[in-house]
Order: C-alpha cells, then sequence, then structure tokens
C-alpha cells in the first residue's frame, strides 16, 4: 500500500514525506475488485423490501443524492418514529475505527445488520429479510453469481452491503488536490483555515484520510455540550463511566452536505458548528474572521460524489412475503 | 410524427400499415431536447426537500428502482399515513389521457403540483416548496440555466418534473420487438396469451402504447368488484352518479413490476389479477392455461428501466427552512 502511494505520489510530483507530515491525508478513488459483489451490495442498499414496512431502504436515511445522509436532526424510522440520534454519513465509513456514533459495531458488515432489525429503524427481523429475499428469482441469481451458492445468509447480505459502502469514498476534493501539490486548489481563506485547524488543535481529533472516525471523544471536553438528547454515547458499549458522552468523532469530509450537525443533529450552521467545537471542545472563542475561515477550508472537503446508476431491483413474486405497512 | 415511425418502420424492415393493424404499438426511447430541464426535473424528482419532513420525495411512492411504484397496496405518506389508492406508475405515464386514477389532473405538469401539497403525501405548501429551493445556491442556479431567469415559480417546478417524467419511456419490451417483427422475442405461450388478450376483449380498454391509460372504465363492468376501498373514482371528478367507480384504466406495461395491483392495490398475484379482471370486466372465467398464457403475454410488456445517474442533490444552507418531521 505504502509503495503503491509512493507510486501515485511520485508521478503526481509531490513528494510522499512531505504530504505525511500534514494530519490529514488525501482520499483516492475506490478500487473495485468484484464487480458482482458490490453491484448486489447496490441493489441491497436501495432496496426497502429489507424493511417491515417495504419503505424504507438504507437510502433513506444514507441518502447518497445528499451526502450520504438524510439531513435531518435525527432519522425517521417505521411508523415515523424519530430516533434518538444523527444518521451519520455512509460515505468514507470505510475509514472509521468503529461503525455508529458509539462505536457499538466493529466493521461496515456488523453495522450493515443493525438498521434492519432495529425496531424503530427498519423494523424487521434478518430471518425475514432472508425470508424475502430468497423468494426473490432476481436475487437468487445474484447471490449465486457472487458467492457461488443459492443460500443467502444474513452474513452474505451484509458482506455485500459492506463491499458497497466501502466503494463510496469521495475523492478529488479540491482540499486533496491542494495536498497533492495544487496550491491553487483552494483559495487564500480556506488555506488559512486549514492553518488555524492545525494550529487550534482541531487536528488532533480531525485527522487522517477522513479528517475523523479515528477516536472517540468526549463531546464536551472543555465546557459541557447543552443538548436535549439522552444519549449515553461510548459508555453504553463500554459500560465505563469515563466514557459517557464519549462518541467517534464524525468525518468532516463533505461536510457541507452532511448538515444538520452533531449527534443530536441541533445545530445547521456550519459556523456555528464551528464556534461550538472552538468553545466546549478548545476553550477558545473564535473570531468572525477565524471562523470564515475555517469555513472555508471545511468547504474544500467535499469531494466527487459517488456516481453509478440507479438500480434496478428484481420483481418480487406471488410467494414474496407482504410488507406491513 | 407518422412520417417519422413510417421511416424507422421501413428500416426495421416490417410494415407500418401491418403494425397499425394492432391495437397495441411500441414504444420508442425518449427523444431528449432540453437536458439541463431534464436533469433538473430529475433532481426534483428525488429531492425530499419538496415534503414538508424532509424525507418524502417523488420517487419514494414512484419509485424509479421499482418500476416507478413503492409496490405497498395503497403510499405511506407524511407521519405514516396511508394513503387511500395506489401508487401509479410514473412509468409511461406520457400516454396516460390524464393523471391521477379518477384523471383529476389534465397534464403531467398538473399533476406534480398535487402531491407537494396533500397533507396525506408530502404535506408541504407550494408557497413553502418555492421558499425552500430559492434559498439553494445550486437550484437557483440551475432555474436560471434552463428558464433563463433566477424566478423560481410553482409551474417551472413542475415543468422541470413534466419534463423528467416524459423521459420515463420503458422501450425494448420483448413484445416490442415481436411488434416490429421479430417472431422469435416471445414465447408461444406468450403468443397464444396475445392472441387471448385479443380474443376476449381485454384490448377494448388495454390499447395503444401503453396498454391502458387511453380511457376511464368501470371497476366491475359485468359483475361489482369486492374491495374495502371507499374510494369513489372518477365520479370524484364529474359529479355524474355515471362515474362511480370508474377508473383510469392502468397501463399494463411493466406488469410485473408494479404489484400490488388495481386501485385498492389488494390483489399481488398477476394470475389473479387477470382471473378477476376476466370474471368481472369480460363475465368469463379463463382456464388456468389461459390465464398462464395471458400471464407469459405479460411479462413480456417489461421493457428497458430508465438507466441513469442517481442526482446528486445541492446542499441547503444556513437560511434555508427547516425540515419538520
Amino acid at each position: 500500500m505504502r509503495m503503491k502511494l509512493a507510486l501515485v505520489a511520485s508521478t503526481l510530483g509531490f513528494s510522499l514525506s512531505l504530504m505525511a507530515a500534514e494530519p490529514v491525508q488525501p482520499i483516492y478513488p475506490a478500487v473495485v475488485e468484484d464487480r458482482d459483489k458490490v453491484e448486489l451490495g447496490k441493489m441491497l442498499f436501495f432496496d426497502p423490501r429489507l424493511s417491515k414496512s417495504g419503505f424504507i431502504s438504507c437510502n433513506s436515511c444514507h441518502n447518497l443524492s445528499m451526502g450520504g445522509s438524510d439531513n435531518l436532526p435525527t432519522s425517521i424510522g417505521h411508523d415515523w418514529q424519530l430516533g434518538p440520534i444523527n444518521s451519520p454519513t455512509v460515505l468514507n465509513s470505510k475509514f472509521n475505527i468503529a461503525q455508529f456514533w458509539d462505536g457499538r459495531a466493529a466493521t461496515l458488515q456488523e453495522q450493515a445488520g443493525g438498521p434492519i432489525a432495529n425496531p424503530g429503524e427498519m423494523a424487521f427481523t434478518h430471518q425475514l429479510a432472508l425470508e424475502t429475499l430468497e423468494t426473490i428469482p432476481g436475487y437468487v441469481e445474484a447471490f449465486k453469481r457472487v458467492y457461488d451458492s443459492e443460500v443467502i445468509t444474513i452474513d452474505r447480505v451484509t458482506d455485500a452491503l459492506a463491499v458497497f459502502e466501502e466503494t463510496l469514498v469521495t475523492p478529488n476534493a479540491p482540499f486533496d488536490r491542494f495536498l497533492m501539490g495544487d496550491k491553487t486548489a483552494i483559495s487564500q481563506e480556506a488555506q488559512a483555515g486549514y492553518a488555524l485547524f492545525k494550529s487550534t488543535g482541531c487536528t488532533a481529533c480531525h485527522n487522517g484520510q477522513a479528517l475523523g472516525g479515528s477516536s472517540f471523544q468526549k463531546m464536551g471536553l472543555v465546557k459541557p455540550y447543552e443538548t436535549n438528547s439522552e444519549v449515553a454515547g461510548r459508555s453504553a458499549v463500554t459500560g465505563k463511566e469515563v466514557d459517557r458522552f464519549a462518541f467517534k468523532v464524525p468525518t468532516l469530509r463533505n461536510i457541507e452536505l452532511t448538515y444538520p450537525y452533531f449527534h443530536d443533529g441541533a445545530v445547521w450552521d456550519l459556523s456555528e458548528a464551528v464556534n461550538i467545537m472552538g468553545e466546549i471542545q478548545l476553550g477558545r472563542q473564535f473570531e468572525q474572521k477565524e471562523t470564515d475561515q475555517i469555513v472555508a477550508f471545511l468547504k474544500t472537503l467535499t469531494g466527487d460524489q459517488p456516481s453509478f446508476s440507479l438500480p434496478i431491483l428484481p420483481p418480487s413474486v406471488a410467494k414474496t412475503p407482504k410488507p406491513q405497512p
């Protein structure tokens, strides 16, 4: 991998060692190894028949037309239940150390099974999801092509979903081009914002390729975060009081598209989000000009959105279990 | 148009006059005249910000991954309200004499404004939809490109939606290839089904390019249709008692994809739907073999589904009105 990066770097005419010194690294386009599996995962991602109602798909709350999120404070689930937490973007989620805000799933595959069976989200069961897919000739054929077997298991469903999700990276953001040596790719204001982003300590948590996703941190490190949300965060997984209100640091990639912000989705304005972060995490009041610079920088993190044809789903047949709206 | 058809026909080596003698005509690929407008309409079609909740888009109930329908008996609207009627497919809807089951909208453009403001569907108002779009720079730019003006009106919104929907035709069904002279395009069983479809009188209503959509007919012509639905049909528009339980004849194009069937969405099995139609519209009990033949024919009506990249929607900004889930 390092060899490959070095090769890319030298081809593009910049020094890998220089880039490595930065706390943020560029994202590269996805390399698709199993096209059939990605296509199957894409179909499943868009298929509302993985929900009890037949109305909610993965894409409902991780909408790939909208930055891989739903742009709602918290998601709408089965029977219009409002969820407890903001839907994190699926974009670049492969870079996360774990999935969900509290990191309760170690992998994308483990994550993918969660919402299907969550009574407040898709409200189905894995068993019923499988019984549905098994009746659909187009799926049986697709699973056979990918897994060399007609047996549809939840592990195969979530494997295909995860492999599709791994392709959902957003390379070629202006900031990536800047990192790779094109100093005109972002404005002077954004460059000043990046300098501030580093010097004030934002990169302590928002670092790496995704500018986040690499650690759990307390929300309200210096000053408590005021929220109506009762979500406990990481402590719900570890059982440790010290992890109360710790959350996985969200990626800042495509942040212009993934409003509203924070685990409670309470803040819609990126400037306000920056100011709150400065205050409660860094103990710092940004001046208006500083906020503007950081926001200008953050807006350079919007990369190429995944581009693909809308999948056409194979039809159910008479014996397929009926949706239950 | 006739000249063009004749030209296509002669190029493909078959006689237009022969084809014209059939009660069903082939569908041809959409000719896109204003690509920018189609792209704008596509964005709007997929944009849940045209709904009060920010969760429901046109594509929610006219899902282009699922035959342009939602495959539910009746649709799920704002706050999980279940609608009174089955969501008709948007595919090939340009061939309909009017829109909605009761034909209350004369055009696709007129139809497009309906669900946005229907309290049981997207539950928004045209005014709020416009106020939302006006704040989004990406939309302002797109409307300016298409309409040479930054003013966003509901007429422009629905015009763009309608022009996009006009592209949603499904040419190249096996039956179209059969009609155009390829006698091997459909099975002997399907050919027998088509013969029955004509001889038993199905084509009295299911005719033309869309095999439907060209007239209003009473549901239960020979024998009453048993239903729990209280929808009155065409009489709600005309005020005439004679139109009670009259509905726009639905298209049979892509019928394999647009289950469940009838205005109440009560029937999931295509064979059962065929048998009910025979009984209540034609006063005829099909034998099992006949039903199978007609179903085999109906399955040849699945055409090429619209193929396009999932649209990427322009982000809201801080002043954009917030969704109200």
